[in-house]
């Protein structure tokens, strides 16, 4: 895994180029829709909810995630014929996802796929196959595959109408995931923190949400401990009267835009509550309402998702030896999932 | 808390009625429209989610939850005018929901809110205003008005092309929450069980989704634990690796439909890892894979989780008392809630 961690930066680059050449195919799979659904589970979902923002907020065009059931348990007939489906997958054989994307073409969407295999079912059937750079993956927990799907759905946000001025950030952006990859401040003090916490959430809101929940997932996968991950905006709703002593609250944030104020207060609100708060990147505020603080990528918010999750897997690899476990190999989780056992 | 579960039954049939004296203008707002957005927070977007699941398999009409903040905060300029947005919050006082309400109608869109007060902003700014009839509610935690926005999601979808057929199932299902609300049977074991349990998930999938959220978040604001509300596709996607014993796990089903079969295969799962199940509804074969049973209703899957909650509801109440809290007025929270403090 750490190896992996330290692969992204060239991973990432890779990735925008390869997509950059299929921009065309990309621009005429959306030309005439209107829409755009996302396909994915586990990682790959949490890489698809920054998708679905980026797409709301930079492209105009509205976007959201597909309830894979209603196509594989449901057979509903939807009229997707004003969309673009968008399936990713790092295998590329997520027999749900591959069933998903069948339903949407006979239901008259144009797919684009995202997928690390150009041979997988995923990406042979699709309209549009965009092959992620990431080279065999052989850590379980997914970093350089996961990475390499936020620079492939930014790179298909860039290909289409309204989204050019993203390439350059893209490419700064791939810069910044590989020096934040050979990072080491703050990540023990982020350590020693978690160690020690008998209960962990992560949150995050708007276009770094998904990040939020990934570092979730990966806490809670590599080093086998429940960790919640929320919006921010659901955390305030409700759970946040059950925070206080004992609680580690992980915050992430991008260095800029409309989310990084409230997020800050959150942070201090739930120090005020007794919470440990571990701010990932942010600014100087946020990094001083937490307890302990990890740098995050000096890039805008719309490209941020793209490098803010490496201090995360830092923290995640650091953590799972540091409790004993292989983070390479967690127990109980295999590489190809399914969702229904054969 | 209590009195107010006993009175949902009537809620929901006078909710039902209203909506569908309210029928016409439904539909007339649909009419030339393709898709139906929903808009909530907390509770009501548990109720929203069934609502996605509903309009999508019943009435094969796409259908997506907002992320208010693409509105609130990075104010996206979205194409809506093929979109019927449908907002729901119990006071229709929610600040950001009536925010998102007037923003989708300034890009196009027609509305309907879906809320408890007829004189509130969100309803007197939308095209159809629904109004749920569930009285005035005194506990904080949503009982009567959210049984009562699943009638008028129901109702809606009963209202538009295609589900006409909803409307005999709807008149069961309120005499079946009446039912369910004098219901005793399993309670006191299911309250046994989770009082002693150091770890608490409640899954579901697909049209009773929603129901596991809405337990789960019961569960937490009423009882101050952590508890994670999990679809089955997430569950068996990562998390289950950390199951095990010290873990109890609600599994919620309606008694048919294509996700009996598969949720009554993840309980015997999860009994397996050492989980103590509760199962929740559902038919024998689910009852009998769990430590603990408590019946739902006898309903088809599409209009069960009006009254599948209803368990839920009294397993929270009773097990709050057990704790020696006050299910009533949990501490820390309000009834009109706010996501961004002023």
């Amino acid at each position: 895994m750490r190896r992996e961690i330290g692969e992204q930066g060239a991973a990432v680059a890779a990735t925008l180029e390869e997509v950059r050449r299929q921009a065309g195919r990309a621009r005429a799979a959306m030309s005439g829709r209107r829409r755009i659904l996302f396909v994915a589970r586990g990682s790959s979902d949490n890489a698809a909810i920054y998708g679905r923002y980026l797409v709301e907020t930079q492209l105009g065009v509205p976007a959201s995630l597909a309830a894979p059931s209603v196509a594989t348990h449901y057979r509903a007939r939807l009229d997707l014929s004003d969309t673009l489906v968008v399936s990713v997958s790092q295998s590329g054989r997520t027999e749900e996802i591959v069933e998903v994307q069948r339903w949407a073409a006979v239901h008259g969407a144009a797919t684009v796929a995202i997928s690390n295999d150009a041979e997988s079912p995923l990406a042979t059937e699709a309209d549009v196959p965009l092959t992620t750079q990431a080279g065999t993956e052989r850590a379980v927990p997914a970093t350089k595959s996961y990475t390499s799907q936020l620079a492939a759905l930014a790179g298909l946000a860039a290909s289409l109408d309204g989204g050019e001025s993203l390439w350059p950030l893209l490419d700064r952006a791939a810069a910044e995931v590989s020096r934040l990859e050979e990072g080491e401040a703050g990540v023990a003090d982020a350590v020693d923190l978690l160690a020690g916490s008998d209960e962990t959430l992560v949150t995050g809101r708007g276009l770094v949400f998904g990040t939020a929940l990934e570092v979730a997932l990966k806490l809670e996968e590599t080093c086998l401990r429940p960790v919640r991950g929320l919006s921010y905006a659901d955390l305030r709703h409700g759970p946040i009267a059950v925070v206080g002593p004992g609680l580690t609250a992980v915050v992430v944030a991008a260095q800029d835009g409309p989310m990084l104020g409230p997020i800050a207060e959150l942070a201090r609100d739930l120090a005020g509550r007794g919470a440990k708060v571990l701010a990932v990147g942010g600014d100087a505020v946020l990094a001083a309402a937490g307890a302990c603080h990890v740098p995050g990528p000096d890039l805008p918010e719309p490209v941020a998702p793209l490098a803010l999750v490496v201090p995360g897997q830092l923290i995640v690899e650091s953590l799972a030896r540091r409790l004993g476990l292989d983070p390479d190999s967690p127990r109980g989780l295999s590489k190809v999932t399914t969702t229904d056992p054969a």
